[in-house]
């Protein structure tokens, strides 16, 4: 297998030392930033250095597109150009609606939620994205092969793969990831403002500051792309934070004890909600689905599996000789996911059944 | 030397303990609480267990009134009614304004940074202070001799003292601490609802929102206190918070790359200059000061200190026979931190010299 990486810095560094100790794979990169691509060389996060995103594309399997948000649709149809008929082309951007617009059935949008500093190749490792959320966002025109060929590799390189499309993939990091960066942001902002003025230092306080504004001023080379990227979204997120602290200042001014412990626990609550245990520990149980040959069926399969929180830890797709039909095989882990996926794909209309 | 503690929890218990250990004193605690105040004898949070207040504060040398923010003035009141004339007696409350109405020049305020939550004496531990920052609000009502024990006991017991005038302690609370607080359950609160509206589950997801949410829904049995007694203050920090977001919510709105990018460096600034090291390492220096027996001066020679980030590991009184006048002697952490001491103790107009 052949993979082609186009920005070899921390992700795309880190992808090319897993799919060369993991996979086997040959790996070629290509970076506009001939230092960075010759420390990837020599890292071993690449076993061939490219002189032209056309060089490092042709002939690969897969192409993952690795650069800040506002350079891959160039990127991306420039792989897409390069790329033969038979690959499948990814990026790993922070945001996704813009690149779901490519009508390409050899492009699948793709998110890792693993190392979304800007550390460079330097701290690139074959297990960065091991049990990391692997976002995939397929559309209705993304190639079932391709998608099963990616998600595959995904699980092999130790992500776990998650379809969901690409508006609430947006919306969804506006809330658990751009939103606590501004909030880190402002609150850095003004404590520093607010120290000057007392003329005090920061004490050497407990934990409830230092987390709060620990990801506080983060790369701007990545960050103001992905801000202005997910400004919408990001904006109404900031329009209800700004409601919310309206209440609590409203419930503060009026000295109102009980709806102050009220509003308290309910942030106990959500708290406690928001780290249930996911669905999806325990041993792989295997489902086969009968499905047509028509484009966006396997999209549309992992985009529902996703959605009810269904982890699929590994796929296959097995193509009828005629290509008129075809199986695919989904392995869920434990048996109340297997149970709940066989619902939610018999809900769908497809015949499902246990292997 | 005999150490009474009112309350037995996480803090109480753990000042217990480090008393125990460290100063070799004897410990009498009481809690309403039976189950508590037995649990605090088993451990050795306390060496006696006391009836009631008066029984456990009687003899004392010194007092630490350890129960919610509500609960204090009545009971620092109590002990100040039980304790003898040479006693210092003090509370370890998260807000420090309606204490230091206190006018008794036996009491001075205090407020260690250290086990916040209310994790019970089965938590305690003597060395939970170590290294952090123990604020002390002494008045111009305070006796410079019960300050001068209390700072040295809990340097003794591995805290940094530091001497803050309650308003700046409240403002500086306002930011580091409930604000943070606040934003947390915001936070929380917010994500928990639009999770459920996008029927997503929170993805295992990079540090971000972790910490950023860590203290959400914080025990209401401490917080609600906390939150209603420094209303005011963040309540101003509420607002400001607002204000700073409204700017993003335009920045975003207007789709300003450039202003995206400013705001994000000037947050990278902020907290770099939180984190700039503080004033105060190296090998102590000393410092004597001369100066005349009237109330509050050993106050305002902390205050000034404190307010400049100078760190005062020790500290001695020296009364002359007749009390008209005495020395005051300081260790400060390195030569820079001695130096500026020294001119600061100058130019409040009291002669400094190096011992």
């Amino acid at each position: 297998m052949r993979v082609a990486v186009i920005g070899v810095g921390l992700i795309g560094g880190s992808i090319g030392m897993a799919a060369s100790q993991r996979l086997d794979a040959e790996t070629v990169g290509f970076d506009p930033d001939a230092l960075a691509l010759a420390l990837a060389l020599e890292r071993g996060a690449i076993s061939h250095a490219a002189g032209s995103l056309e060089e490092a594309v042709e002939g690969a399997d897969a192409v993952f597109v690795a650069a800040p948000v506002s350079a891959l649709p160039a990127l991306i149809a420039e792989a897409l150009d390069a790329a033969g008929p038979e690959a499948v082309i990814s990026d790993v951007g922070s945001t996704k609606r813009e690149v779901a617009a490519v009508d390409d059935e050899r492009f699948v949008g793709g998110h890792p939620l693993a190392g979304a500093e800007t550390a460079g190749v330097g701290h690139a490792r074959a297990d960065l994205f091991d049990g990391a959320v692997w976002y995939l966002t397929p559309t209705e025109r993304t190639s079932g092969i391709r998608y099963e060929r990616l998600h595959r590799m995904l699980s092999a390189i130790g992500a776990r793969p998650v379809a969901i499309d690409p508006q609430t993939h947006d919306t969804l990091l506006a809330i658990v990831s751009h939103l606590p960066h501004v909030l880190a942001n402002v609150l850095a902002a003004q404590a520093a403002s607010a120290l000057g003025t007392l003329g005090q230092q920061l004490p050497a306080a407990g934990p409830s500051f230092r987390d709060a504004t620990r990801v506080a001023g983060a790369s701007s080379a990545i960050w103001t792309d992905i801000y202005m990227s997910n400004r919408d979204m990001l904006g109404h997120a900031i329009d209800e934070t700004i409601d919310r602290l309206r209440v609590v200042r409203e419930t503060l001014r009026a000295g109102d004890a009980t709806a102050v412990t009220a509003w308290n626990d309910g942030a106990a609550e959500a708290r406690h909600q928001l780290l249930e245990p996911q669905l999806g520990a325990g041993e792989l149980r295997e489902l086969r689905v009968s499905v047509p040959n028509r484009p966006g069926v396997v999209a549309h399969l992992a985009l529902e599996l996703g959605r009810a929180g269904v982890n699929i830890p590994d796929m296959a797709l097995y193509p009828a000789p005629d290509m008129s039909e075809g199986v695919i095989a989904f392995w869920v882990a434990g048996e109340d996911a297997a149970a709940q996926a066989q619902t939610i794909i018999a809900s769908l209309g497809f015949p499902v059944f246990r292997a």
